[in-house]
């Protein structure tokens, strides 16, 4: 009821403060007698670990799962599985000054005003190093939904603007996960750029998903599209959800929508049709900025590194909703 | 776990088909002793009837709230509230022809997939009649936050825009909450003409929320931003949400967005700040176009209709998320 | 969260107050596509009316069920199932001398001090009418589960003691559910004795499962025992449960238990073994004695027009935990 | 959904297979600004270890709380809390003669039917180590209610039986938690015979809680009885539940029960009322006998060590429903 879980069927609970001992997630309702890959595990964390991207916090952390529960002899056991990854940068001293500097458009001030208390030292538990709890639970979604392609990637950063659907989902679209990877370098120097005067900046991402399954999503309240809004909302700099033509749809009439059925973005009434499902997020720009945002651990744009988030978020909802669409096949 | 429950401390379980015998909801979670008005309840079912906007569906329903438990000498008891309405004008007959017809952009079709059966007079259960549901329960939530001032109204309908912040939030917008009210009449024509050639047209609601208490909201995953997104695609024909900014975020850089407390539409870190809140959702346009359309029930835009549906979401999660602070309140 | 909903794939939410306009319940996960038998749901419905017993109630109620939505042409549609049943016989004056009378071991007291209001004719919302609303559940959910055969006997009511397991489940005890049905009248004496004295008597029911399936049940928490605990103790005279040999089992060896695998009643480790299952019960007396008593409505002992509601319950836990378990089934 | 978690505004998530990694859980929904003391929690844990009462299990493990988050400068931050307690003593070859081995009474068979797959070294998740996440939350509810006095005592244990209710509940009842104390060194005698002959022995123990708030319990289906029988009986052995005068009450008339208040050990209407609460529980002889039970793990007696998981369940309950009944004290 304080919301650190999410799932019905499929269920996380996230703990962790980023300068605490150790982020972590219990995953309750993995099916019995999946493989477990801890290598593919570890990878999809790396691919959100800090470090990795020119332009972007040199922390260096590496975030290695250490599985507690649930796992036996490669397989799931359908109990509960508990993954840790422990926090061994802990620079508190560096945040001690941010002890009442609240930053705008950051939980800093609004979690004192709620709970009376917090954790300062870098975000405690609003800083970004929660999303590692996702991107953990969304490996073991995959588990269950091996069939899915769910990609995400960048359609805007500053300057940078890729308004097309990418044709080659399968390539990786390299470390900005900007698909016109020619501009790779482009990038790396703006975000350079951006970073030297101490700045941040915004942009998109827009999530394609493949193969998903006809039937998926509840009425009237768990739609498919409110619990996807939901989730992706849910991950700290996302400030907008839309799917299919989304806010196109405010200037279209209803023929002109209806002649193409790629208007609805893969979902009819809340639910899944079996078609492609396109939806796109808006990211804010981080808050940190100044002279601040110039030391070494903040990034001038968070995109790249939240991409396995975004995708994480939208299995473990696919795989959430497959459970309970599948509890009533009797 | 159908998914026709929405919220925690505050529930509603919403129930109904539009041409069974009636719509209704149980709210349970309304807390004990507080004053209950029948008509002020119905006067909210009845901005979202039909047959009340130029221009809109001619059914002329009459929705007739009935409360079946939960008051006691005009007071709530603390228990479940229920309360239906009954469906009068049910021309099941007209609704034959769409057995095996099924709408683009509706759930007539996923429906069936996912369920093998539907009633399939009038969109049953996906019918815009379910939002009865929503308003009733809204009227409960404005009993447990009456300070909270929660205002939508179009910002967007076809050809008319209106992109500023509206001054005078207590006056009535008119039949088509547009705050330029002078622009009625032309509004009125313009959806005249869509009717009369089967046609219809989406837009954008924009929802103020002043006097919102700080603190609600509860990280990680139930970030008020995430429960208001939710709650407002769970609404049939809703396609994005943003707040604050929204989706200019993404061409902005952190130093500008910082700049102005506005910027974050009166919730940082998931959790309200106090400051008044912005959001905007987008429709799509109806499902149904062509001959069918011009036929009396029909509306060639759902938005002024929608708008009290809006308003009683946003409520709906304040009053849970107020009750989930105030449990931890020792 | 108010304690009005109960199962989590089958889950039902049940309302009403005993004298306000109507008793109902919300049933939200029944599977689509399941006959649905308007005349069997009454007949499970007369079960537990009172006038039809001798020596109980005469209040002559008859509670006539509609249904408002969830069903279509004789099949469900997987949509929430509301059925409500109207209060006719509310003669609210013969309560108003228990407005400030708190009956001992009864919700008077405790439910004015919890919500600071009460509906007190005849018990509001503690009323034995809630039950009602599980009777209606426990039919859809043997919809689920046709096979299991669930059958609730009277094993003690003052002086009448059955300790065996009777033979034929498949015949009806009599008014009473007293197995050995030579003491039929008996019985009705003794009651209309205890009656005619102002009296109450309490009384413990046995349950017996056959045909349940293996695996049910949900460690650690929900456990099969502990969710059948729940469902029993949420019956408002149940002062007790035990399963398999009980509270025989605090006198006995390991060995002597492990030697019979009917010690377990069916359940080991909290999980379904595919065996007969067995419980046991106890229901207080009355709270109602004294002149009061005597007028015409009161039962000297609830447990005969209890048993269909035990064995509802019962029927509530197996089919949630049948759609749980299928959830993982993949 | 998979049953491992508890609460619902004060919930635990328990994880951890005996000879996994670790027994752990995260505890979501306490308070912020509560004191922290981890010794006092430490203890907790120390009154359920084994190898500390003669004649139970000798595995003489040191299970030491390991707090991952939610504390921060010796205060609860409101945030979720995780606590690991590792397996150090993990002989899992002892166990492999188990793996086809299903010992009667035990989750054994149930649970390699159920999920076809398990743990099968000494319990896996069924095993009673996963009470250690119990006591772990226990520890967190008492600083909810720390005026709440919560006393459970073995009752009946074999030949020895204490039917009162014990004057001195301040005082330690020793390591059997018999009231009277002076039988100690005879149920250490027995104990060890016990074992000595590869014999196990139920009992029964009895729960006290004084100083309980009036108005805990949520009618209908989350009465505070309903949840207790729950929470009790989802402890491995535990195979009843009763409160008050429990089955006593089926062969007592209404005016006896009526005459006093202690009857309904304080409870009405499944709602507490003040006064003295009276709970009774039994346990039912562990699983493992025979020439396996005379070796060192094994205990002839698991209630004494039972003891602090029965006061945690119990506190678990309160504190929820606490939390529960301030969210609507508006």
């Amino acid at each position: 009821m304080r919301g650190n879980s999410f799932g019905k069927m499929f269920s996380l609970t996230s703990f962790g403060e980023s300068h605490g001992p150790a982020m972590g997630v219990v995953i309750d309702g993995v099916p019995a007698n999946l493989d477990f890959d801890l290598t593919a595990l570890q990878s999809e964390l790396d691919r959100r670990a800090p470090g990795k991207v020119a332009g972007t916090t040199s922390r260096l952390e590496s975030d290695i799962a250490e599985v507690l529960s649930g796992i036996f002899e490669g397989k799931t056991l359908g109990t509960p599985i508990a993954v840790i990854v422990r926090n061994t940068n802990q620079k508190s001293a560096d945040y001690d000054k941010l002890k009442n500097d609240y930053r705008p458009g950051h939980a800093d001030k609004t979690t004192q005003l709620k709970y009376g208390i917090r954790d300062h030292r870098g975000g405690g538990r609003a800083s970004g190093r929660e999303t590692v709890s996702r991107v953990i639970a969304g490996y073991f979604a995959s588990l269950i939904l091996p069939q899915v392609k769910v990609k995400a990637f960048v359609s805007k950063l500053g300057p940078f603007a890729y308004s097309a659907l990418p044709e080659n989902l399968n390539s990786s679209f390299g470390p900005y996960s900007y698909p016109d990877t020619t501009k790779n370098d482009e990038i790396k120097n703006y975000l350079e750029d951006l970073k030297s005067k101490g700045e941040s900046v915004g942009g998109t991402v827009r999530i394609i998903v493949d193969n998903c399954p006809v039937g998926l999503g509840e009425p009237a309240f768990d739609k498919l599209k409110a619990d996807l809004a939901k989730a992706l909302l849910s991950i700290g700099a996302v400030v907008s959800f839309s799917y299919g033509l989304g806010e196109e749809m405010a200037n279209m009439t209803g023929s002109t929508v209806s002649a193409n059925s790629s208007s609805f973005g893969g979902m009819e009434g809340g639910i899944s049709n079996g078609e492609r499902m396109v939806m796109s997020i808006t990211f804010k720009p981080t808050s940190t900025v100044g002279e601040k945002a110039k030391e070494g651990r903040h990034d001038p744009c968070i995109i790249p590194r939240a991409i396995p988030v975004v995708e994480a978020m939208v299995k473990i909802v696919l795989a959430d909703h497959f459970l309970r669409q599948n509890a009533y096949a009797i």
